[in-house]
């Protein structure tokens, strides 16, 4: 009984320490990732209760991802174990003008190789408020999208909210691919999370001149209302580092547009990032908060993740309403 | 026979690695650290005679921490050995706008259970110049402001030159009972080291508007006149993020005020910067510099600090009269 | 037989970690590094067929490096085994105002005791349309100049272009001395590169006021005019901070002067930054590019060394390119 | 709803690696142990579910534990947070000659700080089948005796079979003391895990003479009539190195002595051993299974743990079952 | 040109350190191997010429694997790149009773992918006296057995002598599986190397009983007789630890018998200790010693393998020659 | 004021992990080393006053070696500054029957170039009882000889006792340079510690058959006779593997002959393991054992040492005479 129920794969991430390419790192952290577990993680870390339902092989990196899940207070009721392997990710962190690089072995997991009628939908969504998903699922293998439908319709059956973060990844598909696959999806989806030229070149938003904001606003705006989205929420960076960046969130809620201020932000890790923005937009929607209070407590969420190594974020509530309310890094917590 | 004894608890320093926090940590770096201990490292470090008066437990913590600081340069024969435990800190480095946290653990200390009576001062003291303590010392446990006094009234007794470092730590105790405890020592203090928030809310000066400097000048003033000093210091800070400060001296000798330049430095690792201040203006006013030359020197001696990890700085008289003198550290010294 | 032929000493590079000074280091992380094998590396990791000749000890250490060159894909043909020793270096990366240091440990090396005679010059040279040296070689020892003229001399009989990089060692000799046995060598050299402080100091350019970029213009066309020189290449820093720095290139060649945009780095390593300069340099003039091309790649080519740890770059043509070009490490690349 | 609660202390493990002392340590592992911890972690590692009733403060170090402790698959619903501080203990892993030390900083810990009436016991043993609880609990405070007879009094008002592994430290109390404390204890106890030493000094059985088996056997049988004990098990070791031992063990049910074994142990790890021996025997007990098959599995799942390291086995029972029947480590699994 | 050519997959290897089990793991290791490359990269230590055909991705982890063969000697012109991706291993060293487990995630790898058509055999083999494959290259996929055809008749026509280690896998294949794909190949084979177990479950050996010698002569009788090999290697392994073994090998050449010595080893790292074997084995009878010189030779090349981490050895002719000779590692040599 | 004052070399020790050799070892680990300084630390371990004279780098190596001596408790004031460089040497620890490995880069450090008249003797030894030396700094430099002579003749002016550790190094002389060197400083020798070969090679003794034990009696019988060594004390070895080894030692005094008990050693780390012996039979003898006392103390001393990771051992003596007395590793200590 969760919740929040998050569905995608979760893949064993591997990066290079100490500012090293991959050839010459002299070994590898691990940990786990992936955009929807880390949301998963990122809810469970504030206290919600959240689920996350995927596939994992039966073996021992399985079982370290189940616990580690666990450990952090996911529910892992609706994790299969099954399948041929689990996906890969070598990370190298950037610096400076090179930027970090992701190198995917993702093809074949048992994620990927998961069907529909796998999941038990019902039963995974039994007293759950919220569903989360994203972009990249469908993209995983040729049934991965009819997998996604079974789930959003099992969803929307059982009257959840449905939330949605595009993340396009090239490596996995093209954008037209991704717009045939996505688009049909979209009539299930309450809260759309997505960058404005996703917007544009997946979701068929006109595209719009102008800055940053005036784009993001836009192509908000045309979201909302060709996909009936009760709410669309973006975020944008600045910068040319791989170590440092500009970072800022909006939302549209109903025709109501809010902004979070604009983060000057330096970086530990910047993989997760995101997740952890609408990780902490979900949260802080379903206690039922503002739409500024929502967006600058997502925004937070996500700053203070940049600070964080690994994918998945470590802050508490009060941390990160603190630093919503302008209390940053300066004087030594004693 | 050292020229400067330093009196106070010194811990075990245990420290997240890699930007981690304590539940992710994959393991500990440990150091020691403690104000007063870290003023006598950075005495002995430039060159200076310097002893520390404490006490450890006789284990093998007890013994590592001995041999630091003998290996260190440090006089350890006031060092007393007994009692039950030695306190330990865990330090969380923080970046960006994450701020570094400090958690304790060392109540009952070998120290804290320390009483009057225990340490022989007339020995200690015995040749030596100038006495350095701070204000937590007293905070430990209820004989420690007895035993702090004890030790007070023998340097005095002596004629030793007596500098304190106030050093508020809220997880001790309040502000009104560090007041109540410190106020009463403070006739036995020449050379006053501490913030001007700590000027007002413990040593009772009158809150002062203005900017920093004025504020820092304002209570300094007020202190030397109420309290008698013959010099007080104080450090300003500038900045919101972890990893990088604003870091300016001020120094009132009589009526005369100097001040510092203002660093903008990067940072390694911020505990203990103040106890570089400390010991370096300890070892210019020692040595007789000018009030200008050692505020520039005690400020440069922190400033280095910031790039040093651990409590304890390591610098070279020359590096630090090189980089108060202007040079900094973009040329490759080979 | 490969295209380039560089000569000079290779050092075990001994670093400290995580910004701990010598005294303090847990631990010494191990590579190779010296100027001419620097940029042999540079070269093979562009594509260039680079080959390194030098002298080195018969024994592991020995046989580590000539692994580590083979492995990075240069010839390892010319590399004699004999001798002493392997020369040591240490290095105490910097941070901030604390500027990295370097100790070296050379004297008596393998290739500070080659003398001429030992390498069979026309055999190293054949099929060769390069030559590069540097000035740190003749200051190794009392017979290495006539070592460096002998190549030199070779060299040309094959008909090589000759590329020299002044590297003015203070640890090794004086200026004076540096003058005394570098001019004299300077007529087998075509394109030189060096600093606007070393062309007057050690090759006798005028000292010329101005900004830096017009002190490097006046001493550059000096020193072609006066040596003879097809090309001199120049870079130059600014900033205070060990982690940071501003850099830019100037290229002359004929009477043509074209410089590089100017980048502000941030700094993972700086050793041998200077080394990727030369090699891009030697690449994109080996591969008939413009001298404005030319001059941008190299000078993205030692930008994006700062990025990267240890003695030797890792980038491909293509990244190098595209820095050039403009893009820089904000996207993180999946 | 677990089968298995236990009740203990569990404290931050902080271990020196490669072979050091902590004197010389460069950096510290960190994992969390104590006995009933460690049985609790056995018990859900096999696959039982394993309740963990215990107190932790309220900070970080809690928080890891917790998460630790779930990830493995523990129930940590009965865990409480609050009180002063976490238990910590050093761990110098011996080898050859040298023993494993082990040096304790556990005074004044959350859990010697609680109290009878802080654990709502009903709840905690509610749907539960089995209570394990430890000698060491009474030592931890003077309240601690009345905490655990509060315990076992429910325990045994809920109708759970209670075990009890007896685990003298000599660090907390003296023979006498433990004995005072812990016979009136005994009442409540079914299942009795301790050493034949153990069983004289502190349970009152006569000293035997002759082998280790047979002195085993004597005191069971003893203790087993004197407090009606349903089972006693005890373990022996044999050698006189740090890093290998002999191990075997014997279980008396009714009037029935088994025996499994003997093995020649490699030890990776010492500390734990004997928690995972009795987390087996639970387990094996719990199942169903004949005494035979019980100290078989038992003995087998202690010697697992001397290969891994830290305080918590990890092991499948798949792994358990080969290792007694057999199977030991030679060939490569792939 | 180079003497011996070894076809088949190399793999990413990732290997828990300390002891701990992949759940457990704090980073992984990160190493190279395949049994064919550790063939080569033995022979190219030990200072022969010798190339590795194989396929590899062309992303980073494809190049690291090229730099590191290269690096080490091995010609890497025969390795072609493109594909999916690169299979990877996860060891964890066993220890005691605790055996190491390998878990594989190699399908679908570029080598697994490569197809008949792909090598330039002739051009692979131009110069060579020698080829090597070993039974996993046909389990790699369906069409992977035409792959080692098409080599196999290629290097009979090129005249080269050929050997070949069966190793089979169970993960890959079932034994039948193996016989059917392994048993039409055996034409082409010169010199077999395989186990006792091997010889009758896939190459069809009567099963014979006695000792382990006997067994394995018995088999390699068989074998010569039946395939017409002109060689059979065997070893044998004893003892029941992970950390320790027997090893012994025995060669049949003609109708010669000969056995090596028989070792007591203990292990740092088992894996590749029969690839040291076999390329001790073929690097002896290319220099053409005696029977009993090279089952000797070979057995130390293995048995030294077992001291060194990774799957590839690290030893000079010199070191296994002295081994072989009886001089093994009590005196520190200095 | 030092009861013993050790005078010679110390190193700095870099040293390969987990069982690599120099060519793979991912970093180097960093200690200090040289008999002399070995006997001097094992001496202060212990408890006595000890003094190390020596002549060191100015540069943060020699600091650093400094640190480390004082630390350990060592008096460092007879440690001269200066010279060109710190002597280095790689240690490479075997495992099995891969012998550990030592290689030197020591020639010309600043020990080697120090002559006789740097070192103030009279002052060096004032106060002192006790002078130890080792046959490796007479073969340092052509004037170490005559270093050794002149600190030998202060040490009889003393009135010392003066201990010699002959350890022929082969990297430095022959048996008859050493001989020739050696031989006429024995006559300041009052205790002589040597190995049986070494006694024939280099001091003359006839060559002896028997048993280890009966060679080094009748040796040290002959060089008591031959040198008037008031004692002559050996250790033996046994074993073929470098991970373990049996020890013994025997001590003639007078015409008193003692051999202490036999050891089956696991080894950490061998090197120091003699100089551990040496230091703790001087610490025996200084406070007055009986010869059987002290040579079962050395043994234990040495022994312990095996279990210690780097040069210096770490033990106290309450462990050393537990060890002596057979308490030995099995129990863990808590």
């Amino acid at each position: 009984m969760s919740d929040v129920v998050c569905m995608g794969e979760v893949m064993l991430r591997l990066s290079t320490p100490l500012h090293t390419r991959l050839p010459d790192a002299p070994f590898l952290d691990l940990c786990f990732g992936g955009a929807e577990a880390n949301v998963a993680v990122q809810l469970a870390n504030l206290g919600s209760s959240a689920a996350f339902a995927s596939r994992l092989p039966e073996n021992e990196l399985g079982d370290r991802c189940v616990e580690a899940l666990r450990g952090r207070g996911v529910n892992v009721a609706s994790i299969l174990r099954g399948g041929s392997r689990m996906g890969v990710y070598f990370v190298s962190p950037g610096y400076g003008l090179r930027a970090t690089s992701v190198l995917y072995d993702r093809a074949g997991s048992s994620m990927a190789e998961a069907t529909p009628g796998m999941f038990a939908w019902d039963s995974v969504f039994a007293g759950a408020k919220w569903f989360h998903w994203s972009g990249i699922t469908p993209a995983l293998s040729p049934h991965s999208a009819a997998l996604c439908r079974e789930a959003l319709v099992a969803a929307k059956r059982a009257g959840l909210t449905v939330s949605f973060d595009l993340n396009y990844r090239s490596k996995l598909w093209t954008t037209s691919e991704a717009a045939e696959a996505l688009q049909p999806l979209m009539e299930f989806v309450d809260v759309c999370v997505c960058g404005a030229d996703e917007a544009t070149s997946i979701l068929g938003a006109p595209s719009a001149a102008g800055s940053d904001l005036e784009r993001m606003e836009s192509s908000a705006r045309w979201l909302a209302k060709y996909y009936s989205f009760s709410r669309v929420a973006m975020t944008r960076r600045s910068g040319e580092n791989a170590h440092e960046t500009g970072w800022q969130a909006m939302l549209l809620s109903a025709s109501d547009l809010v902004i979070s201020r604009e983060y000057a932000l330096a970086i530990v890790d910047r993989i997760g990032t995101g997740d952890s923005f609408t990780g902490g937009l979900i949260f802080s929607l379903l206690r039922g908060d503002s739409a500024q209070a929502a967006i600058d407590f997502a925004a937070a969420a996500g700053a203070w993740k940049h600070t964080i190594p690994g994918d998945w974020n470590r802050a508490t509530v009060a941390e990160i309403e603190a630093l919503a309310a302008g209390r940053a890094g300066a004087a030594v917590r004693r």
